[in-house]
């Protein structure tokens, strides 16, 4: 069992040590995979379309500790999304809403349970932990969690025609699957419509151009430079198909 | 038993993984878990209070190695302190004098082994790392380390009134550790004084303030922001209680 | 068994983890230990020399997975490499062939085998992952690589003269192995001619120096500051040795 964890904490940071060591506690045989700690922070939107592009590469069965929680000690709740055979546990502020309007198979529970001593802003170590470790122990009873009808902040299936994150060579990752869209199609961002190239290989040297990303999705990049520095790109900025 | 890791190594760089080599072979049992590899690397009373202020959120039984090391190569000692029931190896430069100070039940040994080979840069893989992984298999005899009465250098058990660390979304920790103090009470900072707001959403937004964070200590934080860049803050900046 | 991790993939990304999950689930009794990821990414001269400096501080037996690939989704080829006792896996293009080069006993295949849906972008998740762990589980057959008389692409064995690394203390590691050049000797960067120093602790307050490196290599370093910052140091940036 696989405990997968998709945060905002920063790799580099002092956060993920201190879920793990909760994780070590509780769940001390699940093997802990670090996907990303370096989610969008403070854009909701982008991440859940970056964790429902990532999630399929990660086993049916792994459970998902995932959190960007801008809003945390505030007034939003917690929940636990089954989708298509993985487990993912996080707050209910839109986050897990694109892979659950996405998936075939789905169910969604409320976490009721409340840990002593909560902090007003760790929920990923006090309150996700515990019930990430519970969930991959098969621990989780009625005590912790009650039938939902989804999560209340819903943002939807649709592809986000944005930049939703950038890589540290400087690839920007947009939210819109392959669709099989003809290869002498043009992306537009800003003033500029970037050709297609299948690979660094085949693209000019320098030139920005679009391409389909190891995760199934538009992104643009640029061979041996950085595309976002290029073309000033940042999380957020909004991408279109051009005639 | 968890070997826990805490140091300036940077999480990204090709420190961290020559130290797990050598505890995968010397210990291959133990769990290793990265507390923290962006320990401030030049600010020795920093860095102590933040070990002091992290290390409980790590179960007894845990053994830290750490490592925040200006004068590797100098002259000064390597030393293994026990205190509350974690056990702590590292530099005798300060670094594991605060919570030294501050146990109830402790003990200090200092480390008489050397290497073949040991180098002159990296004391944390050719000499931290097999002490703490006979520690954590419970093989370390008097030809390790010898009784001593404690550090020699003591930074003493009281709080730090300067920031201690800064995280990666600019929240800024204090060495002030909870006091009670009013919620009323104000925060100085250069020529700031910072008001109280328990939860990122209950702070206005964009604004700094201070608040109790999740290891218990006095925070500068801005809602949605980062607080070190909007007022300026490096590790080591003072700060004050005003009235 | 330990699989070892050298790419450029970045330590806080979103490619470490997808490499780790095909790991976990093709060969999940192995270790896997994240050597570095911060590989200079587009210099293939300097990782080159840099893993061969590497890989003699882990052990005999582990199996690397080695990627430093701005050419991936081109024609370039994939290759196994055993050198004096350790495996590793990576694109013929020249970053295994140091290590080869310098090897007493070594043994070189080229990898036949492809995944269904290999990706143009990620061959470490796609290709290398699967047969690092297809060789740590031992079940690597000719299905999977060919005998090869050695990688097509050759660095050879000699030194390079110039940075091949940069820590995030600022200290330039050199592809110059310790020769045993007397102490006295000076080491050219730019106009500077730089003194030898043990230690940190032997060197003067914020000045350069080169000393000899925990792995063996010639470095530029300075006490308490980024040697790189101040010499305006970068990977590929050319020294020698001065009379």
């Amino acid at each position: 069992m696989a405990i997968v964890l998709f945060t905002d904490f920063g790799a580099q940071d002092l956060y993920v040590g201190q879920v793990k060591a909760v994780l070590a506690a509780r769940a001390p045989r699940a093997r802990v995979i670090d996907a990303l700690h370096a989610a969008p922070a403070f854009d909701i939107d982008a991440s859940a379309h970056l964790l429902a592009a990532l999630a399929p590469r990660y086993r049916r069965g792994s459970v998902f500790l995932a959190v960007v929680d801008p809003g945390v000690g505030g007034t939003r709740d917690a929940i636990i999304v089954e989708a298509d055979g993985r487990t993912f546990i996080g707050p209910d502020n839109g986050l897990l809403s694109v892979l659950w309007a996405r998936a075939r198979r789905r169910r969604c529970r409320r976490i009721v349970w409340r840990p002593a001593g909560l902090s007003a802003s760790f929920h990923g170590r006090d309150l996700f932990a515990p019930v990430a470790a519970a969930i991959a122990r098969r621990r989780l009873t009625r005590r912790w969690a009650v039938a939902s009808r989804g999560p209340r902040v819903l943002l939807g299936a649709d592809d986000r025609a944005a930049v939703i994150y950038i890589d540290h060579y400087g690839n920007a990752m947009t939210g819109l699957r392959d669709d099989r869209r003809p290869r002498s199609a043009r992306l537009r961002v800003g003033r500029r419509r970037l050709s297609f190239a299948r690979a660094f290989e085949d693209a000019p040297r320098n030139g920005a151009f679009w391409t389909v990303n190891s995760l199934g999705m538009v992104e643009i990049a640029a061979n041996r430079a950085s595309a976002a520095r290029r073309l000033g790109l940042r999380v957020g900025r909004r991408v279109a198909w051009s005639a």
